[in-house]
């Protein structure tokens, strides 16, 4: 999508270690009207595949993912939590994933009665690296019994691999941009 | 606001402790409609003041935030943080807070450049009982040099008190639903 390309060409900012620092638009800011173009493009992209359900992960993936689910005719949205809290009860599914830009384990908890059997459910967040967030909340939807349509994605990272073992895996990923090679240095950022 | 209300009281779960549960359309599972109508509505209580951007706090202020935000002339959404991020980086503001639902303490953190002084900004979160959180982010507005606005929340549990001390320092605080009572034991809950 050239329009996010643009975006994370001109406000994006490549540091060492592989990060992308995306923060004015995407994960601390918040560029709504780009949110929903995103969204507008990923409805273009999965038209007339049977989505019942969002699913994210706190904390960056919801806002994208709310605003894109009015395209989804107002599909609910399920966030994932990272952390207990006594707000959740009720029987869980959870498991525990790495996180990259956190650098420390996190707990991956879904109120049971949020994903029901059968439920087709689109994945959607706002950075597919390794894909270790996306492979916890795909244990999830294996252990609810819900079928993943389709992961979509804001920013991959494609050199990290995480997008490509889950199209190997069978997955659909859409991923708006695709960083093939980033560059701390010089900070030139190419796309596939 | 009647929708929300009826919608609290159709769906909500008062648990000992003050705990009102709204996680089937709220803080766990979204109703992206409902928001747009709750956006709408703040929209409508703020028709006339200058919002030059929305601050809100991460996890469950977001997506509420995110879609409210297109009926504020798609102004940008800032999140505080409450984790350290290897995606943070630069000049932050930050202070603690006490999270009731956590049980913990948490850092509360903006990345300075999204903040600028003079800038007239609208507080949105999804509930404010003590006003921890809010205050937090308060201060770190006090700080940045903006303009509070004013507040504009889905769900005040006024018998503890955050939301009249808020008004009582002057701040514009607008509840769409507002709990004077609620019983765990009858499951009865009364608004303002």
């Amino acid at each position: 999508m050239k329009l996010l390309e643009d975006r994370i060409r001109e406000e994006g900012t490549v540091k060492p270690g592989d990060v992308l620092k995306v923060d004015a638009f995407l994960n601390h800011q918040c560029d709504v009207a780009l949110f929903d173009k995103m969204g507008e493009e990923w409805a273009r992209l999965f038209k007339g595949v049977r989505i019942d359900k969002i699913l994210t992960i706190e904390a960056s993936g919801i806002g994208i993912a709310c605003i894109a689910a009015r395209h989804f005719n107002n599909a609910p949205v399920v966030f994932a939590k990272k952390a207990q809290s006594i707000n959740l009860d009720g029987e869980q599914y959870s498991t525990t994933i790495y996180s990259f830009t956190k650098q420390k384990e996190f707990p991956v908890i879904v109120g049971k009665r949020f994903l029901n059997e059968g439920e087709h459910v689109l994945i959607i967040d706002d950075f597919l690296a390794n894909g270790n967030a996306l492979n916890g909340l795909l244990e999830i939807c294996e252990s609810a019994g819900v079928i993943v349509e389709g992961f979509a994605i804001a920013v991959e990272k494609g050199f990290q691999g995480g997008g490509d073992a889950l199209r190997q895996r069978g997955y659909r990923v859409e991923s708006l941009a695709n960083v093939r090679t980033m560059d701390a240095t010089t900070g030139t950022i190419e796309f596939n």
